[in-house]
């Protein structure tokens, strides 16, 4: 890693393509100005924009193309028109070719999944990459995965899942030794629990560095903040995480509602407005905007496609941390373990 | 039927037992005085509660065992250990014999989900039992099933929960041609999606009497209200109901501490009360309590263990409703006449 991060993005992503990116890049920049970008889209559209914002502009590189992969694309369709041009492909391209230490898009996510394993391809030890984010709890932070990349999971893929949480955790939270739980149903004696029973036995009987396993976790145990890493396949991750979005917006909807019922409750509003601002601050979407794509040879961030600047700056910035702080080393660190592991295991080495 | 509904209450189910069964029934006669309950459990500890409840009492009979089906055994023990003379298995087999029309318990669902399977057994065509409760939305309520009878769902099983979810909702909501939708992920092109997409195919293209299919719907969705009934497997499904209810505990939580937090903030919620109050009902979940065993010879329901007699009493009220509005002769007549599709699909009719 240079000393500088060096951020690739795909200008031409999400609803609003580089009227978003932009000027969110020169938020990001403010933040963390050792960073450098390089941007990737419709030179016509972003040059205006980056005129308009000086300090990003003296901080970037423009690489024009003109193919952009849409929002509705199919992964396979956005495959076939978009690779090796679009700004969807390029800016993945860049970190595969030791230009960019990250790539952030807004873009459609299972083009960017496709074209991010295409490119890149998985870690070694690493069967399928997932998707992670930070999720608000009471207590905090955690991080819950997999939310979308595969659906279904063997045990195997749950520990990896595992390993490459809490190295995400370790980047993210700053603490040593994250605890991980395995998103569950409560009742036990069901079939199809054989693969997160399994997971549970190796989290239990293998121990792994930093990783402090706890058990099984059902889905009111996220908000609660009961562990730093929730593991779970995609299609179960995917639902958790948008019905919690829905469910969210849902009460902020009762809540105006509420307030606007009478005159009384109006002015109750008035008066305990920085109140309110703090609780609309814990729930704001764009504070924990920023999927990370984990598993493979290079840093990939989703932002969500509907982001404002502010949004997109947060992908940036957990961008930003992970090359910072390292996080492919720390997933390399823990695999290799887990491999010395299971070949002494192998070996009939890991009963003495 | 009868002209009352009969109602076989496993009074020693649930955290508290037979001192939230027995004032929950107390005030579910008040609401409909055309119920008669059976309870069973414990004489000596039932009786004590019937006596400070004369109205109850006067509409109860009282059948006494001693064995007790624990929160924490496991289905199998319970089976092994409960059958024959356990009172979560004695109100069930209550509904066999056709001395009630309903049986309601508290207990610990998967032993109660076993003992309804084995005593009742399934419907005529239909594979697999599911759960399903009415969950709060935007514009009113929806039924989700399945929230965890079984992990994972083929095709068949995806469209027999269409069937049954939308005769719940008829008889719930009082539509009747209620909007059913497939809940799914955003990402299309991923494997491990064939059930739910060969699911849309059939209900798209052999439409049913009382379903109308409108596509898939994402977690997001459910609290939009956008369909009245969404279907999913058990596995995302609990999980998807644990998070709504850890969010919206977590929103309830910030609320209470944005409030908190002056002396301003507090009058300010002293003058907008009434509205909180609205917005405490709207997310109270005793409201919504109630889980429908769907697709056995029988109606059961599952109240939550932790409610109070409030939240048992709207356990005991959605059971009756099952009753009075007929939902097992709904069910019936839509999959005799998705019986009838298959069949004529079999023998090459399906295309005339």
């Amino acid at each position: 890693m240079s000393n500088k991060v060096r951020i690739a993005l795909d200008a031409m992503g999400g609803d609003q393509g580089p009227s978003v990116v932009v000027p969110g890049a020169d938020l990001a920049l403010a933040q963390h100005p050792d960073s450098t970008f390089i941007l990737f889209g419709d030179q016509t559209k972003i040059e205006p924009l980056l005129a308009a914002h000086p300090r990003l502009k003296a901080n970037a590189k423009l690489v024009h193309t003109d193919v952009v992969v849409r929002m509705e694309d199919k992964p396979s369709q956005a495959l076939r028109n978009g690779r090796w041009k679009s700004s969807m492909w390029l800016a993945i391209d860049a970190v595969k070719k030791g230009e960019a230490d990250v790539a952030v898009s807004a873009g459609n996510t299972g083009a960017l999944m496709a074209m991010a394993k295409f490119n890149l391809r998985t870690m070694p030890g690493i069967e399928r990459p997932a998707i992670a984010a930070a999720w608000p709890t009471l207590t905090g932070q955690c991080i819950v995965l997999d939310l979308g990349a595969s659906i279904g999971a063997d045990a195997e893929s749950l520990v990896d899942m595992a390993v490459m949480g809490s190295a995400m955790a370790r980047v993210l939270f700053d603490i040593d030794r994250p605890t991980v739980g395995l998103l569950n149903i409560g009742v036990e004696e069901v079939k199809g629990l054989e693969p997160v029973r399994e997971a549970a036995r190796i989290l239990r009987e293998e121990p792994l560095p930093h990783i402090e396993y706890i058990g099984f976790v059902e889905g009111d145990d996220i908000g609660k903040g009961k562990a730093d890493v929730v593991v779970t396949e995609g299609f179960a991750g995917n639902i958790a995480l948008k019905t919690a979005e829905g469910t969210a917006r849902q009460f902020a909807e009762y809540l105006r509602s509420a307030i606007n019922k009478s005159i009384w409750s109006r002015l109750g509003y008035l008066l305990a407005r920085p109140a309110f601002q703090m609780l609309r601050d814990k729930m704001d979407p764009r504070k924990s905007n920023g999927g990370v794509f984990l598993g493979l040879n290079g840093v990939v961030i989703k932002s969500h496609g509907g982001t404002d600047p502010e949004g997109f700056a947060a992908a940036i910035d957990v961008g930003y941390e992970m090359v910072r702080d390292e996080l492919l080393a720390k997933i390399g660190e823990t695999i290799d373990r887990h491999a010395q592991v299971a070949a002494a295991r192998a070996a009939g080495g890991a009963a003495s």
